[in-house]
């Protein structure tokens, strides 16, 4: 299975263990970026003569267009998107292509692409992420008033509104949006200039690169930015967190759409069928959402261990940085948007739901927490007055909604003529007004902070 | 082995995996302060009346001095901290402590202490790291003329100062500090109010205990608030982060005290000796370092693959939330004050740097930018030249500060008559004066800049 | 938080980031054995004399009494547990004590501990598995004939056999048998005699010592013994995969305890209740098993990430080979035990079973297969011609069981006057004779082999 | 950078994000292989005609020359490689290929043809670990008299035998084979016949495709057949073992290549120059096994993740099985084969290396060994008698070689007149005789047993 690839001795092993031209090639449009910043400074500051700064830039954007429409062609023999692009740069404009790579290194000018493209990876997240809030708002909105049991243990436990269930995830992902900020910010500070390791005595105007290339400001310690892959890993550690909230949505849905809960259908694009049993549809791109999360943590993990132990500065174990990163972004697009059109194209079963939420004597808590607030009983009394109400239906197989005020006397002397609360499950969920309950008026309100939060 | 453990029958081995009171009893400070709160503002919202809550608030008061004194007793009957609590909280004041459990539930008050717990410990954390800062910064500032190579690969690649090696963690360390400030904003909300997981029909004052209680405003969901462990993940993520650093650190000093090396001292204090080779000082609290990290990332891995697949809301997996976030703060306190410790101890021999640092024809990069700079070569002839030249000195045996112009002007034309720069190790340290260079002179503006920051 | 632990100074810090005793106590058992075959062999080699040898042989069995009584005393000075039994041993015999470390070192003398504790759990996790093992087909025995769906994607699939459900995790546990005896047999090289790492010039037996302490052979590379430990991860391994399939299992059990499912009831004894809900069990206990499964993997990831990058021999990051371990143990134990009590208690709800077993025309393979089968009819056809049938059920709101021969030629030309199969559930179920497969009289042939190899 | 992919729509991500075909076309030879011993067992057992088993066989002969060829073509249409070979088979063939799929289901076709490849993969890693091995025996044979320090926490302990050094990793590599073999062992249980998840009822002779396939023997419960990935997760283990060794040796060869120590050159092979420091050698091939480790680790660590929660049978989580498998199985080849490529290569520079070993009063041991076993001393009391001597030694810039015997009579009264041993370095390694020291007679014993090993 490696024999081909072996075969060729040890040159060829070497280069296809040392070549990352096969994965960096991503790196092309912020390599390429960071180039023409360098270069433009160079000619600025005199370090390289204008037209030579000149003919470096031109070169540099005919090479964006040619990969723009032919893709990047790979050659080991020039080991990484860096080399690649210089050569066809030498091949352009001849020796002056040498003059780019004055008062740089490979080890800052990595850091810079990497950074570059690690912050537009970002941006996108942030965008996919908003829109999938976007949906679950959507969705929300229409099925306030949907009734479905809030578990604990995945046991019944109170029922709870459908869209105050779906604006958890809501909220989930508004953390997630505030971590790929975070990240975002302590990524912008600009390595390049730093050079191989100990900065350069050529007289560079750090800030202006910084700012062509939409940075804050340039980093401070040129070991530092040469050894930094912390942005690498606060991306990573936004997508795992990412991914675990669209797994814990994933396997509700997968819960779910089983038939003996029957709560929701998947639609038919996000489920895949069987010619032999036409009404099965296997929830498949809800359970590679869960699974990719498993991946995407693996890939986290991966890149803590490579940086672990390494002495400063730059260490090739570090070219292990991009696989992950450039893995996890492809899983992790995928589940954001796949989840979002599951979200959009999900059907509720109403019935189930609500008839779900009527078991397991879920309002039993309506119960006492009347007691204790209309009648002052303490509390862990009025639990287990609530525990003998319950014992009663389970005898005679009524719901609380069905008990009187003769039953709840005979329960506790204290119970002398009361007007008993409503437990039916509207009831219940109706009065669950505190900030950040269930009660339909706060969901609304929830809803339209949302909406406020997602056009701004 | 487990023979004692088990042999209790199914009632013990029960009370054994379900009871959390073992580890959970640290978060007493945090309970009890939650519930303070909590029932003040039933009090003030006249839920419970004024009488009962002053009652209430007196009781948890003595059991916080109890506690303080004695210790938090552990009975695994009474399964967790909070019930231990209102367990001796009902043995004081009597059935009136059953008031305090109005309108919340143990979701949300368990949610609560642990994000305070988790509060606190940031703040430590924080606390220590600024102290470690402290520590490289008074080094860096001490050593800023010592000269060590600066590696790539384990390399000897280019002379740095070593206050500028310092430095480098130095940054690190800022990205921790924005790391932790991040996770602790993140958190400020209150869940208090949440209770199981739906509300409460209570008429709460949510925004009351979340100020009581420092928070920044009470959370927006209450099936999040009582599901939610995100702010536990970012604090180890956090904590993984600040681990990967200093296990960088300690990788540096075992190689540096290694005798080969001998860059450095480790102070008795951190090492240990051997009584038969009186001189032999094994790095022990550096190798602790290193591997401490690895069980912090096992932590961090954990709480993600525990939370992965949960569905809405409380589900007792969560319950292995606090055993991997409290061993996390143990390790990480012993890390960063034990690092604290060797860096304000460890002695550094400037003669093995410097002779290093000499090592390798370190300069090369210094001649090749002279080429560039002052003759206008293009950078890949230049590098071309210098390969010539640092070849002759290995073939006389002499250093590059060594030849002579005569020499250079034998290997390419363009250097006749030339003035050859400094190409001594200072020489080159100086010279890289660009912004985070090594140079000195940007040293200790760097060094100014960070004691500006720590004096914040 | 940590103020009280770090106000001692640098030394009770480095004493207690450096001092293992708090758990290594935990292997005195073990370190005695080694001492006493070690010291029993330097005696027969004439290495000590054997009066020497007799008096320290004796100490140790006293200690061992001493310890077996009142348990290991903790005093960080004595910062292992090997310091510990070492001066234990002088206050008792005097200084003969010091001819116990003739020609050992702390470093062999841990490894040898450590394997034997390590092999003494692995006994007991054998023990633990075959006991559940017994309860899995105790349970699959008597429920061979309970019909429930078995599930593709969380969607009813076909039909299958409850025994034959629970003996799928017989044959798990089984692959786990071999890799807790695989990881047993290649951990059982002794390693004593190794001494710091070069071997040693006295003439010892190491035969002698490693047949004493029941290994199969002496180690056969100093440097690798100390620097080894192998036995650990695979330890670690082994109980991973037992806990990812105690965590499969109980997500079954917790999916299957909801509601909406209701095919099992947990017993009281494994779940918690609720004063409020009286007829709420929460299956606690299942959930810690699989929430315990992320901690287990987390402390096996942090020893790999621990070894990954050390140098040869032994490095003080070994320490924390230890606390993982014995922590796995502890939780694995509490696992395997629990899920054994709750599958002896778990009681299964036919009805709900087998209703569940009936929905979503499980038994449409059966009809496509006898299509196959006694019509010769192509198995891609056939899968259509039932995808038809299917429809027409859905249709009519029947079961395919429902349909006529008549019906049957209506959906294709070719099935003019058949005899249709038998379409229910049992029948389905019954005719899955093929080796492995669910029909009873195959699962009971399945139980035999089980009970015949647990019985040796 | 998502833009294109999503802006198919719905159809196209689901397409994207369910097929497996771009990774699980590997599988190619082993699906082949499967299903030529299904087909030749169906038409043996009468279940396919004949005629029509001979068509499909030489069909799928057919495809496999034409993607021995020409590769696999990939259509997200043919959503995997078993589609994608049985809609070729139907492109040849015509309808009559729909009977290769009678009796057998997706599940397990991709369950054999994947325990296939793991086998096969299994069985290479095997020979290219003999091969490391091989070169491992061949150097350590070439330098078993060169002296070197052997380290304890990177501090010089005593002096050992190159060779000896190297065969410490002979030793760990035998463990990977067990490991190795013990995998293949356990997976070599053949699951084709388990169907979707039931078993079938069609009289298959399940023994036959084990046999044909190199199987043991049939597995015995069908649910499992189709849960299980065990095999991989068994696969990755060894895998990650071997990372963690490589990555090990890795470590010593950067360090040791590292000036400061210089005690190996990598070969030009192996690492990388520079055009500007003809001398320095990067070990790129070093670090990066060193950094592959943590990504083998990281998808180790990721099907854990993904297995940890799911319940039976199938799930589409676990199609997040094959990429991390692959991958391991390149970067595993790479790391070997470099390894071996650099091992054969390196070499050793004796002289910084005998230089090292003497440094450290390496040989203290051996004098205090002395004490004890030639003049009856206890361990601990000449462990104080060897510190007093390090101490004259270090005082006078002398080694321990070179005390008198009045100076050890100076000591210690007890040594008066002693003939001192040698303490030199070369007297110390020879003196290490015990089974697996360091001595070279034993070393060369433990050669010859390599060699045996490896010749069988």
């Amino acid at each position: 299975m490696w024999g081909g690839r072996f075969s060729g001795g040890p040159s060829a092993v070497m280069q296809e263990i040392n070549a990352s031209i096969p994965f960096d090639k991503r790196l092309w449009r912020q390599d390429i970026a960071g180039s023409i910043a360098h270069v433009t400074m160079l000619g600025k500051q005199g370090i390289v003569e204008q037209s030579d700064a000149d003919k470096i830039k031109a070169g540099l954007e005919q090479i964006f267009a040619e990969y723009e429409t032919n893709g990047v062609p790979v050659n080991l023999e020039q080991e990484d998107i860096h080399m690649t692009i210089e050569a066809r740069l030498t091949e352009i404009i001849g020796p002056v292509a040498g003059r780019l790579h004055t008062a740089r290194s490979r080890n800052d000018q990595v850091a810079t692409a990497f950074k570059l493209w690690v912050r537009d990876s970002l941006d996108e997240v942030i965008g996919a992420v908003r829109t999938l809030q976007g949906a679950l708002v959507t969705r929300a909105e229409q099925h306030v008033d949907i009734i479905l049991p809030g578990f604990t243990h995945l046991q019944v436990a109170q029922p709870v509104s459908l869209g105050h269930h779906l604006m958890a995830y809501f909220e989930m992902l508004q953390r997630d949006i505030s971590r790929l900020e975070d990240a975002r910010q302590r990524l912008n500070h600009c390595p390049l200039g730093s050079a191989a390791l100990a900065g350069t005595g050529f007289a560079l105007d750090r800030a202006a690169t910084s700012d062509a290339l939409g940075f804050d400001r340039p980093t401070d310690n040129s070991m530092d930015s040469v050894s930094d892959r912390d942005f690498a890993l606060d991306y990573l550690y936004a997508a795992s967190q990412i991914a675990i909230h669209l797994s814990r949505l994933a396997e509700e849905l997968i819960i779910w759409s089983s038939q003996p809960f029957g709560f929701t259908n998947m639609s038919d694009k996000w489920s895949t069928g069987s010619s032999i049993m036409p009404q099965k549809r296997n929830p498949d791109a809800a359970e590679l959402v869960r699974g990719h999360c498993g991946r995407i943590i693996g890939n986290f993990n991966a890149l803590m261990i490579a940086m672990k132990g390494l002495p400063l500065a730059y260490s090739k174990d570090m070219q292990n940085d991009k696989p992950p990163v450039f893995e996890t972004h492809d899983l992790l697009g995928l589940c954001i948007v796949a989840m979002t059109g599951m979200i959009e194209t999900v059907t509720f079963n109403e019935d189930a739901m609500r008839k779900a939420a009527a078991s397991g004597f879920s309002t039993a808590t309506d119960l006492a927490d009347w007691l204790v607030r209309d009648l002052n009983i303490p509390f862990r009394e009025a639990h287990h007055i609530t525990g003998a109400a319950v014992k009663l239906c389970e005898e005679r197989g009524v719901m609380l909604a069905d008990l009187t005020p003769q039953d709840m006397a005979n329960i506790d002397d204290r119970l002398q003529n009361v007007t008993l609360p409503d437990l039916s499950i509207n009831g219940s969920v109706n009065s669950r007004i505190s900030h950040g309950g269930t009660a339909p008026t706060m969901v609304k309100q929830a809803i339209e902070n949302a909406k406020r939060i997602l056009s701004t």
